[in-house]
């Protein structure tokens, strides 16, 4: 439990760490189009750690800035390694939003705002625990250390090389990531597994300008046409990924985590109408939606365009048309196989009068994680004790690519321990966080370092 | 042989015809997005005919206002029926115009500018033919009704009404149509085939938002990748449309048609580099392209849309995708049947999780004109008079609407009589219209108008 002192200065700080995230939803901390507030986004959260008694800077490298930060407790405290990110998805479609996505307004109990629950909300909960444990509780019972990526959105392209260049800075005893959701409302979970991403771009060209679709059709090569058997081609009729080699490398579930699913009671009906779907759809036909979702690989298309896209009629065979694709891949598919396996589909599905150009957008592999540890249950004990019902063990169809990397770089299985709802509309329009919520992880991180100093203090060193 | 007078006047005054022409394009007169600069541009018209001497009238209807003039010579004269067009494309895409679309000016022989040939610059040449006998010749030698619509390029939308309600009004021996181009460079053509359309647009729906594609992925049915498969299976490997019954009402090209082409000496490796592609495409296999151009339906996607198309990666199933999608027909085809085919397609290939929604843009019927008659020959001889050769006799596979409804509703077979180049642009980006065949074409309106006069006057009648 937590010392009343610092259970406290939780309770009477609910309206401040509110405002605060409130704060930090204003800036529109885009990784790929807004460069300076990212920056800006980065500076305010170093004055903010700053505040709170760490030492913390802005580092800057080839992409948007990752802030570090560290705070030492005592030589024979544990040390947690803390990961967020302050970088959000872009907001658009702008007019779908029902309020400004960067000046979060409270309504019916959610704070409204792009980056609310993804993931400035749950790296918000962490800078209300750090407080609390400063101002009111003597201090971290943990040696503390923060990164906060300015990437994740956009596949964290330089977050591999960052973290292998600060390996010995950040190295820790622990990890905690908070960048995720309860399994449904008052449901809290843990993570073990999380899917990995291939994002690809394709596009075709045909003839060197827009030319007129009366005067040349049924001899040229319409580049939306053959995009479309592209994109077509991809799945075959059981709804399987087409790729040469797509599910070679592909673990199957094992049956004690089916049976574990099972128990979850996942309304199939309650999800698709939470989505605004008639029936559910899109995966491989021969498994249930939620093991598509969780631990079986996906091709989706994210765009695409071509051609007029105007009002009313315009009667071109366009001069090229594009196509983004993700593809969410889960242990053990490597990306860069998938890839590989992409292109070579590409190149044998480009028909005579297109010329076909691929780009990898990003990449990131799958990672499964040890589920008996002490800080697996660490966190496990803190989520009961802030929302008084054991958490689920669960896997997640998001990639969060740090996950992977702080496991192959640093040699830690972090714990997984997210808070927003499954509602959260995160990378859509009128994202928000719940309330209750970003109080409730306030508490639940500030009882994760209490038990993890307990569980990872070893025996004869002072706890 | 047009009278010396006439042509010196039309000689004397290349110069002023080239400037009318340029203020005529300076109207963006984009029927669908720009109905302000339509009506502004239909007056200059009705001003500019009135000063020839014509009677002239905007004609105000649903859409865009139609231009009606007329101009009586002599009781014993035939009357003849001018169609043109004051509507353009739209610009769009502006950056890869080298000038500003709406302000022509003269490069290497060429004017460009949006309009400059299609049709803004065929239409000129008739005013500068009338000028020329109004001013030099005693006056025309035909009577004249002039008709300039103002949304032939969204598919003439309410011209079929207009043309109905107007039937009486517009009258006449025979009617001409300058809408199109020469088989090439010095060679000038007469059309005797005009493909129709049928050009609908397919929207999907899926999710109620954009949702996570990594969340979700794998259990939602994608709007892009579901719309991707339509557009696809609209083809089937042949290069055949798959809808069903689309080729039970096509006119086989009879052996006559098809030798009279191969004596064209249609070079296919020139034409694929003109459009800058490696190879031809598209069509049927079955047919050459030649065939497949202008006796053969087709469908082309013309644009395409959905998720995200910003810079960078979005990871996202969206709410909705949809396609502008074009079919153009030959005779017999109906676009009613062509229409109802193409809807229970979209019904048959909407998957569950997805709601489909079809609206028809456009539609025109195929025409095939009779090429034996008494204004065939004089466009022939006008032709072959302004250019020094004689013309040859083609189809096109772009649809000129109004063909159709002239021979239906008017009971008259129109000489197709067009002056662009191939390599005009047009519904492209550098629209062009080569200085020279703006005043040869205003030579063979001329003499057109005379030939006319002695093919179709009674015996007996004055000629």
């Amino acid at each position: 439990m937590l010392p009343d002192a610092v259970s406290k200065h939780l309770d009477d700080n609910r309206e401040g760490n509110l405002a605060r995230l409130k704060e930090l939803i204003a800036f529109p901390s885009v990784a790929n189009s807004r460069p300076d507030d990212c920056r800006r986004c980065a500076e305010w959260l170093v004055a903010r750690l700053e505040s709170l008694g760490l030492t913390a800077r802005v580092v800057e490298g080839e992409g948007r800035p990752n802030v570090i930060a560290s705070c030492h407790a005592d030589d024979a405290a544990p040390t947690l390694l803390i990961y967020g990110h302050y970088d959000v998805q872009p907001a658009e479609p702008l007019d779908e939003w029902q309020t400004d996505p960067f000046d979060a307004v409270v309504r019916d109990g959610f704070l409204y705002g792009r980056g609310a629950s993804d993931d400035k909300g749950q790296l918000s909960a962490h800078l209300a625990a750090i407080e609390a444990w400063q101002r009111a509780g003597g201090g971290l019972p943990v040696n503390v250390k923060l990164l906060a990526e300015g990437e994740e959105e956009i596949g964290s392209p330089t977050m591999e090389s960052f973290l292998a260049a600060h390996a010995e800075e950040l190295s820790a005893d622990a990890a905690v990531i908070s960048d995720g959701e309860f399994h449904a409302p008052g449901v809290p979970a843990i993570t073990y597994a999380l899917r990995g991403l291939a994002y690809v771009e394709v596009t075709f060209r045909g003839p060197s300008a827009d030319i007129h679709s009366g005067v040349h059709g049924g001899a040229v090569t319409n580049p939306i046409n053959a995009l479309a058997r592209l994109v077509a081609a991809l799945h075959d009729d059981a709804g399987r990924v087409a790729l040469e080699g797509y599910y070679d490398d592909v673990l199957p579930l094992s049956g004690e985590e089916r049976a574990a699913w099972e128990r979850l009671g996942h309304d199939e009906g309650e999800y698709a109408r939470s989505l605004g779907v008639a029936a559910l759809g899109g995966g491989e036909k021969a498994f249930a939606p939620l093991e598509r979702r969780w631990a079986r690989p996906t091709l989706d298309c994210n765009g695409i365009v071509g051609g007029y896209t105007g009002v009313g009629s315009k009667t071109i065979i366009p001069a090229m048309a594009s196509a983004k694709i993700s593809m969410r891949l889960v242990a053990d598919q490597d990306p860069k196989k998938v890839v590989a396996a992409f292109e070579r589909f590409v190149a044998a599905h480009t028909p005579p009068g297109i010329v076909a150009e691929t780009r990898l957008n990003a990449e990131a592999r799958p990672v499964l994680l040890r589920r008996e540890s002490a800080e697996m249950d660490a966190g496990r004990a803190a989520l009961t004790e802030a929302f008084g019902r054991e958490p689920v063990f669960v896997r997640h169809g998001a990639s969060v690519p740090i996950t992977e990397q702080i496991q192959r770089l640093l040699g830690l299985d972090a714990v997984l321990m997210g808070f927003g709802l499954p509602d959260d509309n995160i990378h859509s329009p009128n994202e928000r966080f719940a309330v209750e919520q970003l109080h409730g992880a306030a508490r639940a991180c500030a009882a994760f370092y209490q038990n993890l100093r307990k569980g990872l203090t070893r025996p004869g060193e002072s706890g």
